[in-house]
This record gives C-alpha cells, structure tokens and sequence, in this order.
C-alpha cells in the first residue's frame, strides 16, 4: 500500500507520497499562508496531499491513509487540535475538515513525533522497536515509538519531555514553571548563555566573535568557539552537555528505549555534541552494568516530516 | 484459567492461587531465609506455589503460569536477576532454576511493576489501560502498565523512575548521581529533614515528640506533626509535597497515563497526601486546558505482591 504524507509548518506545506518501506515516490510543496486561517490551509494540506496520487502516476485506491505532522498537539480523542502555536490553530477540528476532501483515514499527530516515527522506519533508529527521538531546537521537543508504535499516552500530551523538570526551582520556563529541561538543553539555552557571558566578561572571544552585538549570537556561534578550544564557552558547552545527559538518563529510566536519536539544530554539529554525550552518559546511568540506549543523531533531514506522516497510517 | 502468584520479600514468601479476575483462591507463606542462598530460596518459592493448587483443591492443569515479583530488578532477555539486594543476590538464573521445579512459564519483575499490575486489575487504576503506581517507601520505586501491559523497556530496566533527577545537582544519591527524585519524595526525605530540623532547632515540637533522639524520628512523625498544625513540620510537608508533585507532573509529561497511584510507607498518612497533591497538581501540570492522570491512593495492601505477581502470567 502507499501513503500520503504531509508536513505542516509555519511556512510551507510538504506533501509526499511514501511506499511501505518510507520510500518517496513524489513530492512537492507550497506555501502555508498562515493568515488566511485554518480552513484555506488544511484545504491545502487536502488538495497538495491527494494531488501526489496523481503525479506519482498511481491509483487512490493504492493508497492506504493520509497523515499529517503539525507544530502542535493533537487530541485524538476529538479530532481537534487544541494549540499549534506556529499556525496560530487553537481549537482546529482537521478531521473533520479533511473530511471533507477524502474518505481516506486521517492521522494527525506532532511534528517530533512525526520525525521520531520517520527515523525508526527509514533512519538512524530504522529496526528498533522503542526509540526517543529528541529535537534539540528553540525548545525541546519529543517524540516516542514504542513497540514500533507512536506513543502518546492516554490523553495525547505524552512526550511533553522538554517540559520534564530537572531543576526543580531553577530557570522560570515559558509553561510558568521552572527549572523545565528545555531551559538547560535547547538551542535557546546556549544563546542565554553566551549572552549572560558576554554581559559578564565583555572581553571574551564570543563578544568578538559577534562584532560586540549579542542580540546576533547563535547556538552555532557558541558550539563553533568551543570547538575552537575557546575555554569560556567550552565551560558554557560543558554544562550544556552535563544538564543534557541528565535529561537522557531521565529518558532512560522512565522509557528504557533500544536507541535516542538528537535532532534539531544543535544536532547539526555533529560528532562534536555526539563526542560529549556518549562520553558523559555512562557516568550518569543507573544501571552501570546492564545494556542501555545508545545515542545517535538523526539521519533524515527535510523529508522526515513527510516520511513519518505517512508512517502514521501503517 | 489460573495463575499462582509468588511475592518474595527479604522476610518472607508469599504465595497464592488467583483467578482471571485477580481473586486469590488460596494463599500461604513462609519465612525467605534468605541467608540459605538463592538456590533453597528458588526451590521454597517453587515448592510453595506449587502447593497452592492443591491445597486450593484444584488441578495443576488448569494452571496457566507462575508469576514472581522480586525487590530488585530482572533481565527478561537472559532470564537473570543482575541485582536484588534485599536477598543479597547477583546474577541469578532464577527462570533456570524454576525450570527444576515446573514446566508451567515462569514470569518474573519487580515488586513495585508487579503492585502496579495489581491495582490496574483488581485497585484503584482497575479498569484503566494505561497507570503508573509508585512507591513512598525508603526509596522510590514505580511500576508502569502501558494498554494494559506491564512497561519494562528495551532492556528491562524502565521505570526507574526514582532515580529521575529532578534538582541537577542537588543532593547525593546512593546512585551516585545528585538531585534524584527519591532524594525528595521518600520517606527518607522527610526523615532527612526531620533530623535537619531538629538539629537546626532544637526546640522544636519533632524534638520533644521523638524525646530528643533524633535517630528515631520516622515519616509518620513528621506527617503527624503537620497534619496537627505544627508550623515546622507543615513547612517539611509543603516542601515534600512540591518535590513530589515536580515528579508526578514529570511522569504526566512522560507517560501520560490514566491514574496514578500513590503507594508504599508515607501512601498511608492517606487523604491528608491525597488532598495536598491534587490541590498543588494542576498548577504544574503543561497542558491546564487538557485531561490529564487523576491521582489516587493505593487499594490493595498486602495481596498486591501476590495478584501482580499471577497477573504476569495473564
């Protein structure tokens, strides 16, 4: 059977037509145009989605389900999004909108998710069972397989991981609580970081690096100097890694998954953060002597969004 | 069908004969002698269990499994104990060893999974697919039913959910990491600050209660002061209190579940921790607009080992 997958973001819809196995045979995409509401966009999503059959040369009734990645969550009791902030959704009954456009069964689940799903079937955790899937970003964003199947708990808000709290009274968090994981382990909190640095000791490298503008510093900024042995932000990257791990070790004693894959732009450099998390773990899981998750970093980049859609539906 | 249930304590060994509905149709102990070694304590658990089908006046051939529920860990894919430390074992072939004494299939987890089974067949979680129970005592331990089935993870080794960090860096675990949840949420916690008060003030009302001697003051000690009103030990129950919901909404964001139940030692100051929990719950909870796990205490007490143990089996 084929599947009919679509990638939801603030800026573009990304629709694809995926075999069993999480191959693309055809995509393409447009523009999401926010603005002109839910109704024009998840029409879009319908037209984009179904319009792959057609281009890809095959039949609609080769095609099993359509599936849907959205910056939010979804409700699968109801059917109804309850907050996709990206889209400026609150309270979107897509299926039955899409309904409207197909009698093909409608998945709907979160883009982590999504792409957590897309590498257990076509990418680096491809032949696991159970795996997390974490996206190192603005925030921290999850998503879980477990027995080969997108977990998302009893009410769908499961894998809320960024918002696991691993400094209880720490760092106040966008939720209203504080100390959230997000806080330590996203792109976001190595830009407060290299900020806070800069504040401190204006004459370090990092201000330099920045041309004396710190509103400009980058996650990549602050990882590129630490890679260049700029022992300020070593110091800021070390404690990145140790409040990550800690994280992963959480993640590890309360899922127990064959393989964590890190996504997200801080993943993008690579064996550097790789390096750092696989030689600091050990040190912090429970079960010293016993097997545990190894760490990987994502291998699908653009198109996971389409592939684990799609995936929704097998 | 039947099941026959075998909860081994350090103290003693439990075991029954229980139906598909969780009943138990006949039960007996004995001392565990756990000074004898694992192999006379294997050979009394089977001995023991075996018996309860005919002293419950049945026939061994309706008899679908034996379930054991062990106060440590178990390797699923080796059929190993690695660690149990109340029996003072390592690395025993406890599934080897069973198989002298029977041919029935023998399960075997930990004690806190297996009272977990059991208040999601025949307690308070009955009727739920998806409930974490969790375990006040000394420690913290957690027991974790995903669509109806015990969760272990990848490697057995899931829901070791007391040794979630909650306060990176905070105090020294017996793990040897810092900050895990049981260092806040158990007993032990409120022991710890119990002594901390009395030291720090020793005028106060814990001192006269345990007549000055600090090696003695229990949980129970502490909660009892609070619930009369005492201001200092209302101020250690608080603060238990906000440690222990930062972990359940921890468990929320994870698992998502249906129910959460609270069991073991400080479960037993009852409504008192019932009320407080779920007055302070919804202020940490991510997702306010959203269902979420309704947080109950533990039913079933001493038949929990057994009717977790032969629900293994199910």
């Amino acid at each position: 059977m084929l599947y009919i997958g679509i990638d939801v973001g603030g800026m573009s819809i990304k629709a694809g037509l995926v075999d069993e196995e999480g191959n693309i045979l055809f995509k393409h995409s447009c523009p999401t145009g926010v603005e002109r509401g839910y109704v024009a966009v998840i029409r879009d999503i319908a037209q984009l989605g179904l319009a792959t059959v057609e281009k890809a040369g095959r039949r609609m009734d080769e095609v099993k389900a359509i599936g849907i990645g959205i910056p939010g969550i979804m409700d699968q009791r109801t059917g109804i999004i309850p907050f996709c902030t990206n889209l400026a959704w609150h309270d979107v009954p897509i299926i039955e909108e899409m309904k409207q456009y197909t009698d093909l069964p409608v998945y709907v689940d979160n883009d982590a998710t999504v792409a957590g799903l897309a590498e257990s079937v076509k990418g680096v955790s491809a032949g696991t069972q159970n795996s997390v899937f974490i996206t190192l970003g603005t925030g921290v964003g999850g998503g879980v397989v477990l027995n080969g199947k997108v977990f998302s708990g009893a009410h769908g808000v499961a894998t809320e991981i960024g918002h696991m709290v691993t400094v209880a009274g720490g760092l106040p968090c966008t939720c209203g609580k504080r100390g959230c994981w997000e806080r330590y382990a996203s792109a976001t909190a190595l830009i407060r970081a290299g900020r806070v640095l800069c504040a401190e000791k204006p004459s370090c490298t990092l201000m330099k690096h920045v041309d004396g503008d710190i509103r400009t510093i980058t996650a990549k900024d602050v990882i590129d100097l630490a890679m260049a042995g700029d022992a300020d932000c070593v110091k800021i990257f070390d404690d990145y890694i140790y409040h990550l791990v800690v994280g992963l070790t959480n993640l590890i004693n309360v899922y127990d998954p064959e393989v964590i894959v890190l996504g997200g732009g801080v993943s993008h450099c690579g064996d550097f953060l790789l390096n750092a998390v696989r030689s600091l773990l050990p040190k912090y899981v429970f079960f010293k002597s016993m097997p545990y998750a190894r760490v990987e970093l994502a291998r699908l980049t653009n198109d996971a969004g389409i592939i684990g859609a799609a995936m929704l539906g097998r």
